[in-house]
């Protein structure tokens, strides 16, 4: 009777969540085998605390690093990419992959790392831009810093070079307080200007912030111009893109939410003009322009980039995967002037003088 | 009589006096067609202040200049120097000799800089490395800074890498004492370790110190091992030489012969090595590698050298003087490693743990 239809019913409602948990296994242990490598934390270890933000961070982190990995692959069928897994002596680990000397890219790296373990007052203050005093027990901080990382160079000099990082860190202070921020951006650097491809990856960018609100892609294409400065050059790196740190508003989850969207426009942003252009004819003289202009990214990542010399700095990080960002090859000629008009005259012009790409 | 021979001897002491200096004018302006570009403080004013140790420091370094390019030049001499003279909006200038793409050099750089003006505390201390307190009026410090330096960057592997560098600094304090110093040094930077030419290189250095205080050659070898470390690589840049700073003992006259003995010893040094090599075949497996250690040379000059990091950050330094050590191309490989017991393992060795090269 009513009991029989009573343990039926349980019955069926306990097979449904055993199916349904079933199949939320499967469709995490698919996703799960698309990652690069196992993750850093251990799978059961994400599992177990699986609704904690540095957890799904982490697997975000994860799936941009095998997204993007995937798509770049599949451009370059000749090439493959090469993953280490590495762990850090004082806690934590990443996982570099790195294509070089492909058909299409010359170097590409893509770079995911977590790390965590005991900062200095000093360390910690060097890492927040804004400098915030941070109290520390005994002159130490609890910290976890993790975050995706990739640079890729391609051969043809009408491919841009792009780069993208977003990351998040959380520090603990003496009174148990967690402090907690995202950074990141995405820019691109290409060695001959394509209005058509500036606006195409300017354009993806700001609908990625635009959901979340008008007032980011603003400020922080700004930042971007602002912080890919190389000072004693007068120029940009390159055309910029989003640039953002310390962003710790509205709250934990919105901003979660705004960094996932801003990972899940890289490959829409770039891999649309890699294919474009992967064919295009090019002249030695283009060639030689592109390597004068690695010398300049070069130029900015060991003098400037705060990441860079963040990492040298670190006792402990994994030299490669911080270095995997400089290219292949470079040049530097003494007194390499373009002539006026040329097409390398026309990108100096844009990196002395950033443009608004859409409005 | 007496009276008409003692005008006889006059008129031909006052003829003698006269032929003496039109001979030293004649031997000044030998030396003087010899430089590379007219020095920077001009000939009359240098004439003028002949006997004051700045001017006798400017005509040491024009001369070391002109005797390096010279060398230089008749090794390669398809291809010659560019010269740039240069003048610093705050006061001074210099002069810039640079062969690129040679035969024999892929770059080779000779600057000469002479300037003077007001130096902020802050720059002021940390032009010294051992950052000695100087008291300004005003927060401002008159000074005057004078130097060659060089860097050399052959194209075949067997032929070194080389750098040397003198200078000169005076600054004045609020209560009119002149504070002064020396710096410099010269260093060797091989693709490919060859022991005769490491014994060569250092003994040529050793005898210029010995001359003035056998003190100085271990403690200034030492200083240069220390000096030349790219600490995230754990490597030196190259097998050293010798490398000073701050030197303002035992007096002004001692320290400049000391100095004009180095400078002295630059071509002897270096040439005879260049000569040795620079019709050496090579593979292109060697060349590779040269490329990555250039990569290394790109790495120490923008991350850690001082005299870059003060170039770049002070106003008005003429930048592409500055850069003009950088090689002429470098290469970055994610995670080279070259086998154990190869000819790039047996350099890294050395450049892991400095080796002694004379006794």
């Amino acid at each position: 009777g009513a009991l029989g239809g009573l343990g039926l019913a349980l019955g069926l409602w306990r097979r449904q969540v055993a199916l349904a948990a079933a199949r939320e296994d499967e469709e995490e242990k698919e996703l799960w085998q698309r990652f690069m490598a196992p993750p850093v934390s251990g799978l059961r270890e994400l599992r177990r605390r699986r609704r904690e933000l540095r957890s799904r961070m982490e697997l975000l982190i994860m799936e941009t690093q095998a997204e993007m990995c995937r798509a770049l692959a599949a451009l370059d069928p000749g090439a493959s990419f090469a993953v280490d897994s590495w762990e850090r002596k004082e806690g934590g680990g990443g996982i570099s992959c790195v294509l070089q000397d492909g058909d299409v890219f010359e170097k590409a790296g893509v770079n995911v790392s977590v790390v965590s373990g005991l900062l200095s007052e000093e360390a910690a203050r060097q890492m927040r831009s804004r400098g915030k005093s941070l109290k520390a027990k005994d002159g130490k901080l609890p910290f976890c810093a993790m975050g995706v990382s990739s640079v890729i160079h391609p051969k043809n000099p009408h491919v841009p070079t792009m780069h993208f990082n977003y990351r998040y860190f959380e520090i603990e202070e003496a009174d148990g307080t967690k402090q907690w921020w995202f950074g990141g951006g995405t820019d691109l650097t290409p060695t001959y200007l394509n209005e058509e491809d500036a606006v195409h990856f300017h354009k993806t960018l700001k609908e990625a912030c635009d959901k979340h609100d008008v007032k980011l892609y603003p400020k922080f294409k700004k930042w971007c111009d602002d912080y890919f400065y190389i000072k004693h050059r007068g120029e940009r790196r390159g055309i910029g893109g989003i640039f953002f740190d310390d962003m710790d508003s509205p709250s934990k989850e919105e901003v979660f939410q705004f960094v996932k969207s801003c990972a899940k426009a890289v490959v829409p942003c770039y891999i649309p003009i890699v294919k474009k252009h992967c064919h295009d004819s090019f002249t030695p003289e283009e060639k030689l322009w592109q390597q004068l202009r690695r010398g300049r990214y070069v130029e900015f990542n060991l003098v400037y980039d705060r990441g860079t010399k963040f990492g040298l700095l670190t006792p402990g990080s994994r030299i490669e995967s911080i270095l995997m960002s400089l290219p292949l090859t470079a040049r530097w000629e003494y007194m390499h002037n373009p002539p006026e008009s040329s097409k390398e005259a026309e990108i100096l012009e844009v990196l002395r003088n950033p443009k608004d790409w859409v409005h």
